[in-house]
């Protein structure tokens, strides 16, 4: 009957999100979200949890918060908590730094947290971002250019929308790379122009081949204007030298690209001594550059882990001034960003100083969580680098390692019957002996003919162990199962 | 100098961002923004607040939160606050419900609000909604059918997205419409197909010239696929009859059109007897109808009008399954909607009962509100009514009253004078004059030949009547500065 088929399919929908691909939170993650499932009724399986190593969503993994941010949090939240008349009861819950900070908060958003912001974000947090910017690089920021956003994720698509006059706006994307830029430019029916980091040398950037594939793209007719760089990496963890950098600005320059900087990974950095991080915007000033840049933060990521609250901002350097006022039009029709995750930024951006009540408690906090992170990326790598057939570069930043797997030829034609990429197989059946859930190489693209798996090292520290154990002992039974 | 003219401008962004307009944050509360910092400044000006009646932002206007809400979000914030040895303190600030509330929403989100959630949101939330739709319509209502969302915009965001195949798909809007759905489609190059709601019969529908609109854009090869009817309506005011609703969706049927039904308003209902609020969930079940239906709420509206949380959600009704994980692919690339956003539907959706310790403030709050809400619409209506060449359709629901304005020639002719319209003329010597800051009709489109403005009825009780008198007076002002 007619009336009965419905009037919206599979194949009359919006093309481009039906091409749109997101590993992260694909076909693996539904199957560990199915499996986890059966393990709350009861099922028996080869394992007690599901551990999911394909996000990195600390704070999903007993990960504690940071004590200071919530209390303030808790203090905008609960406007009574504020009143006079309940000082002498809430000063025995938080320090008082916590209850000035939230008051100082609550002047600055002006009303409520219950109101709508500016669409930019409220102007006292975007001078605090400004001013943390400021003392980062020792250059000026403009509050005026920064956007607070719904998580990083929500200004690239903001970004990458307004780029994209047609379909033939090419926007330079690493490979690997992580998803969320190729799905936005798929569901924006852009042109992604992938350029290979070189994995033998630390997934590093190579100006000369990006030069290239510049040149290859513009003779194909693709208007390539913009290059996007994950600093520190994601999924591969390194981190570019100040070097790097340079060159990269000159390069934008000379080809006229605008150079979109996710440095959302900026504090999590793990040979900090070879490789500090060095933020694009400070090389940028140092050079007194005329590229466009957009730089990308995020309360998700860091020690802090603030992923449920999506916060987040962007600053924007030598745009065009239209420009930023139909990003303002654009912003505004979302009306605002959440303000809890405005208030997080805050906090982010400006923590408690060496002589504050919570200084003390924040600092440990902030360096068990670094040092146990750092801990736990090295660990990983050395665990990865013992298994048979597998190379994991070093672990310089962010929470990811990479570690690229050569597979037995009958690991590879058991993967092509199941109509599924090897890396894919591999990482089934991984979550399937295991519990562990990673993320295929082939859900971040890879150069061809290898074969990856992407992990967060963000397991518990007193499950670590146990943790790398598992995968070492799901690596051995699948070598010798596919081994001939 | 080359290297200096910037890659991205106005001329060669994306073109359908420079053709989107929002007019609810557009040109006049652009100007009202300036006008609040030239009085924060010091200046003269002939009043002494800007008065935002620009947006249905409650809580910009000193409306106070629910207190039971507030709460326990703040509980959720602060996880020290649920811990067993500060409970002898903190049941000092606390009643006993919303510490119980506080620790079932912690169960169900399973680790931290810290922690990205389900990309549909937390499985017990979503189960909530469910459980208040089946007890507003007394049908059944499916968890996997309900997506959590950053407010309804985002979702309406999202569906229209989905929806659009090519720019020959078209959706069905209504003029006056809220900008929000001409901003999308234009964002998204699909295709309005205006339909007239018809001011002097309250601002009703009528299915006749409906039906001729979608066979004349069809015949014109437009895809007409949906039909978006905002109800109660913004920023008309009226409240659709049941028997209206039934035949709407009768024509759905007939038609093919899938019904995106923006719900948000839904207790801002401000004449229960004659015209209650009747959900198109519960008409298309009573008729067994195989319409697909999207249904939009938000926390940002109601009693509650929590806006800086960004929370809300949509129920798909009918809908083909493949779709609807080709919406959750969609969903997963932005990770989850906000976790405070997400509890507070739950509280919105679930509040205090009859003998919970809570409802007697809860219910004393919302009844309060709403009484209070209904006075001010009506003295609003009436004002409005009085004024010289002015007509108003009675406040049904919603927070706004759209007033139709008759301009002496004079005015017009010095409107386009200036380029502008003859409402955005008339409502930018409004802002001048008294502060207030309203939406032009013209921001909402509407029939031509006829002017109108949007204003909220939101400032608080106690300067009400001066905001009233404030427009009449300058409404005298102008017709005699402009009648000849």
């Amino acid at each position: 009957m007619v009336a009965n088929t419905p009037v919206l399919t599979v194949d009359n929908i919006n093309p481009n999100i039906r091409d749109m691909e997101y590993a992260v939170r694909g076909r693996i993650a539904i199957r560990a979200e199915e499996i986890r499932d059966q393990l709350n009724n009861g099922e028996q399986l080869p394992f007690k949890a599901v551990v999911n190593c394909n996000i990195g969503n600390p704070q999903q993994l007993e990960q504690k918060p940071i004590t200071f941010f919530r209390q303030v949090a808790s203090l905008c939240e609960n406007p009574e908590l504020l009143a006079a008349d309940k000082e002498a009861i809430v000063s025995q819950l938080y320090p008082s730094d916590a209850i000035a900070r939230a008051r100082k908060l609550m002047s600055m958003i002006g009303s409520s947290t219950g109101a709508y912001s500016h669409s930019q974000g409220v102007a006292g947090i975007r001078q605090t971002v400004a001013r943390f910017l400021e003392e980062r690089d020792g250059h000026p920021a403009d509050p005026n250019h920064i956007y607070l956003t719904q998580g990083a994720s929500s200004g690239v698509q903001s970004i990458l929308s307004i780029m994209t006059q047609n379909n033939q706006t090419g926007i330079l994307i690493p490979i690997p790379q992580y998803p969320l830029y190729s799905a936005t430019l798929t569901l924006l029916g852009a042109t992604p122009v992938p350029y290979y980091l070189d994995e033998d040398s630390g997934w590093s950037l190579d100006v000369a081949s990006l030069e290239k594939t510049v040149n290859d793209a513009r003779s194909n007719g693709t208007d390539v204007r913009a290059l996007v760089i994950i600093n520190p990496g994601n999924p591969t963890g390194q981190c570019l030298s100040e070097d790097n950098i340079r060159e990269i600005i000159e390069f934008c320059a000379k080809a006229k690209l605008v150079l979109l900087a996710d440095e959302v990974y900026q504090t999590n950095i793990y040979e900090p001594e070879q490789r500090p991080f060095v933020s694009f915007k400070k090389v940028l000033r140092d050079l007194n550059s005329p590229v466009e840049l957009v730089s990308f933060h995020s309360i998700s990521k860091g020690m802090i882990g603030e992923c449920g609250r999506r916060g987040g901002y962007f600053e924007c350097c030598n745009f065009d001034e239209g420009v930023m006022q139909q990003l303002y039009k654009m912003a505004s029709v979302s009306l605002c960003p959440n303000v809890p995750g405005q208030i997080m930024v805050d906090l982010m951006v400006n923590p408690p100083r060496p002589n504050d009540p919570s200084y003390p408690t924040y600092n440990d906090e902030i360096q068990g969580l670094y040092e146990s992170l750092r801990r736990r990326s090295k660990k990983l790598e050395a665990a990865f680098n013992k298994m048979e057939g597998v190379t994991c570069q070093p672990a310089m930043g962010s929470m990811y390692l990479f570690p690229r797997i050569r597979l037995p030829a009958k690991a590879i034609e058991e993967a092509q019957k199941e109509g599924l990429a090897p890396d894919a197989f591999y990482s089934e059946k991984m979550l399937e002996a295991t519990g562990v859930c990673v993320v295929p190489g082939s859900g971040f693209s890879q150069k061809e003919g290898t074969w990856h798996f992407r992990s967060t090292f963000l397991p518990p520290e007193r499950l670590f162990d146990d943790f790398c154990q598992d995968i070492q002992r799901f690596h051995n039974d699948f070598m010798a199962a596919y081994s001939s």
